[in-house]
């Protein structure tokens, strides 16, 4: 169903040339009234931690980007409303100068949308004329900072939660606004959720869509004289209409003596809910039935309906549970799954499906996956979509050269640092196809061979060297847009969605650990590090961090 | 700037009928089916907890609620695309309903936006047919939970740092994706904030923009040979352009002498950078100023410059600092500044102001304001936009009558328990003025009376009676939308964010103390406490909450 245009519409009108901070746009006039505007520059995006106390990232955002600097034009009423807030000794010809702007000039080199990286490799580099791909910086990160952010957290969740429970994102209501919550369905499928409750990010993106009912729904009900129609015509049409209220309560007893359940406490409304349900939808039968209480009232009335169903030829689907001690009672639930199935002779009742949806965090996710229960299915929302453990990923984006001379920002936090230079990025890969250790190389340098020792100097080891041999070595990053083209097809949620997978699949399990990770090695190499300490030194001496190379 | 025509569009845009979630569209369906989809139904939206520990929250979101409400109407592709994801045995004729809906049935009560609200106070009553009404759940939810959210936090930084000081907001890089950033724009400017760098969010809702300058900017220059245009004409342009260069250099010994710095420490690219922009803007130049070092270098270059401009007839703004300990250095700074006042004899040099931005958190936002400190104005991004303490407000709405006949969920947990029947909220106020207590009455109550003793059940006292007298009585909710109109004229942010003052000023302290806050009473009236009992009574013995009444 979806098209990239489609979501290139929506995402353009997301992210208008306005959508920065004011400060781009004073730096850029300051710059072209110097005449330094068409400098050509090279900044990069990386983020200083992995988030969560992790030991990888996700990279995502980068389709979005793509469109987004496809798109990026200025319109007359954009122009209008910067001559309104730029101070007023703005010279007017700047503003003819944006009115014709785009990114033509700009040219970017990427890690591919998917892909696990780790803290300071240069994710992205953006060059061009150094007003443009200044105005650029706030858009890229918002653009990628959350959706990295969120990728990374619902992989999270899905390696907490094994291979094969579905999850179900149900996010939207928690989320920052309406379109926080487009960006929080989108990310989280592609970092490993199957569904979304979110019908627009379905319409949007092609994410698989469920839901079934809310308690509203079951209480409001309150009589089986609010059931209409009261007849149910069998899956196989040649029989007539069923009278399926008397056949109900048949079931009701008959399930009430199997499990030696009280009638008395059984809720009539929310057998009418669950029966008005079944009726409109009885191949789609899955209620919640915790709206009163799931053992003496929910699982009866589920069972006995469920039992109506099967008799007409039709399958239903499970149930959801929504509150409580979700493992407990999943148990309970499939213990009389099976009960049904064995007494009534139904083989498919015991494989009905169980959901759950209790405010799950990553912690009572890992703790639901060690306990025993017979979950299949997980509905999460605010712990998924807020990043409940650490809300915000702290991407940057960081001049490194101008003019073809490396630039160095010299903290005195040396974690504060950048490293100079335009550069590449080097994945070694072990024997066993695990990678090991990220390379950050002069662009200028041959890369790593494989097979062959390499020298390097690890980050925050102070000058250590590390000698390794890959087994193989694979380049990083690549070129995906240049001369206002995207230079690479652009991938579709369900093919980065495969990529994070297949990515995630060769690090090695020591690195995907959730609490206390091995950390991964990201090395800077003997001509990079030379140069930085280079700088370094004449920053020390001198008032000028100009390299001259 | 802004009109509301131009944000209904854009927010418009943002909030479809599809984004909601898909089992808001099966239980219609099943109601469409069961022939219920015209009963009249009453939900209630409100929060059970009041977030950040604090002891008030704002309301906020209704503006954009009720664009979303006037505009609620599914075109020919968001049905077909439903079409393709509802359960096959779905009616077409239902699809045909969907076409023709609207919101011309609602009606909804609201407290007005901008609001100091209290935990389990039903804000909102969306009255109309069961199947619209329930349509709606998501998109308010969406609409209401993050914007009273950081609406709240935005407030409560704004107590922190006290009436004077200017607050910037700049947390778009750090939102949930584009429109994140804007609805928090938004929402921080209606909480108490002065100021974003969202420029966007200035275009659409008429907030001030600010910002001049990076550190790439600062980087980005090495030498003073980069500066160009090398002149700039006085503010008196009877005067010749001046040759700012050779200007400068003086002015920087004269600096180096006055405070003993030595010049060789000096980076003669910061001073370039401040030099170029200053010459763009010679009346708005705000460098931040710790690119390298402010004592060695970033404060000696500003006031170089600074010096020029004002030889020239200029007014520089003042400085930024980005790093480190910000009351500290702001102090270092604002004694520099008089030393030069005095010293150059320019009285306006004195009263520069001092911008401070550094991952400022709530609890830094309180200790700045307890130290002693120089900084004019705050700029805060990550803790503000992603609410750090507490990433998610619980917003839930809930089914309270049907058809007239109250609703009630009895949970095993009292606290999620829901309030059955329609109701009125009322405000009192004791005789200085401060609100002391809300009750909520059955809508069929007369109103408590000024003056009048009243007898009411505070909520998590037990079935504990409090008599009160009120000075003053409001009621807290007004009719906002009926029958496809807004019934009240839209606010824009600036009048919100005025109403949000106000609110907060009639307040007492002891409820806006951001630690261990007082907590503000909310109660039942005597009638509607005895329906809830009598429920409850009802639902121990019967299988069936239905009240007649």
């Amino acid at each position: 169903f979806w098209t990239s245009e489609q979501a290139g519409r929506s995402i353009r009108e997301r992210v208008p040339p306005l959508l920065t901070d004011l400060y781009q746009f004073t730096m850029a006039y300051a710059y072209w009234r110097a005449g330094r505007h068409q400098e050509h520059a090279v900044f990069e995006l990386f983020f200083r931690d992995i988030p969560f106390g992790g030991g990888f990232s996700l990279f995502a955002g980068l389709h979005d980007c793509l469109l987004f600097l496809r798109s990026f034009r200025f319109t007359d009423e954009d122009v209008e409303f910067l001559r309104s807030v730029m101070p007023p000794a703005t010279d007017p010809a700047f503003f003819q100068f944006l009115r014709c702007l785009d990114c033509s000039g700009v040219t970017l080199h990427s890690v591919p949308e998917g892909t696990v990286v780790f803290a300071r490799v240069p994710l992205m580099e953006v060059a061009g004329p150094l007003a443009v791909v200044q105005l650029l910086e706030t858009s890229l990160l918002c653009l990628v900072n959350y959706a990295s952010l969120v990728c990374t957290n619902a992989a999270r969740f899905r390696l907490a939660a094994g291979p094969k429970r579905k999850l179900l994102e149900m996010g939207l209501r928690r989320a920052q606004g309406p379109d926080g919550g487009l960006t929080a369905s989108r990310y989280t499928h592609i970092g490993g959720f199957d569904l979304t409750s979110n019908v627009q990010a379905g319409f949007l993106f092609g994410i698989p869509v469920a839901g079934t009912m809310a308690h509203s729904y079951v209480t409001s009900f309150t009589s089986l004289e609010e059931v209409w129609p009261q007849t149910l015509v069998p899956v196989n049409r040649d029989h007539n209409p069923v009278d399926i209220i008397s056949l109900t309560k048949g079931w009701l007893s008959r399930v009430c003596e199997l499990l030696g359940a009280e009638p008395g406490k059984i809720h009539e409304g929310e057998l009418a809910a669950f029966l008005s349900y079944a009726i409109a939808y009885p191949q789609n039968f899955l209620p919640v039935i915790d709206s009163y209480s799931v053992a003496c009232s929910g699982l009866l009335n589920f069972c006995a309906v469920a039992l109506v169903l099967f008799e007409l030829g039709y399958r239903p689907v499970g149930v959801r549970l929504d509150s409580g001690d979700l493992c407990r009672q999943s148990l309970t639930v499939r213990h009389v799954f099976r009960l049904c199935s064995e007494h009534f002779s139904i083989p498919d009742f015991d494989s009905l499906i169980i959901v759950g949806t209790n405010n799950i965090s990553e912690e009572s996710m890992t703790e639901l996956n060690s306990k025993e229960n017979e979950i299949n299915v997980v509905g999460i929302g605010t712990h998924l979509v807020t990043c409940t453990k650490q809300p915000s990923l702290g991407c940057v984006y960081k001049l490194v050269e101008v003019r073809g001379r490396p630039r160095m920002k010299i903290s005195e936090d040396p974690e504060k640092s950048t490293v100079p230079g335009r550069k590449a990025v080097y994945r070694l890969i072990d024997a066993e196809g695990h990678p090991f250790l990220d390379v950050v190389c002069l662009a200028v340098e041959s890369p790593p061979k494989a097979g062959l020792p390499l020298s390097c100097y690890p980050l925050g080891c102070n000058s250590t060297t590390l000698s390794v041999t890959p087994a193989q070595v694979t380049c990083l990053r690549q070129e995906v847009f240049s001369k206002g083209q995207v230079t690479q097809s652009l991938c579709n949620a369900a093919e980065t969605r495969a990529k994070v997978q297949s990515s995630l699949q060769t690090l090695h399990p020591r690195h995907k650990r959730l609490q206390e990770p091995d950390s991964y090695t990201v090395a800077l190499s003997e001509k990079l590090h030379s140069m930085v300490k280079e700088i370094q030194k004449r920053s020390g001496n001198d008032t000028n961090f100009l390299l001259e190379n």
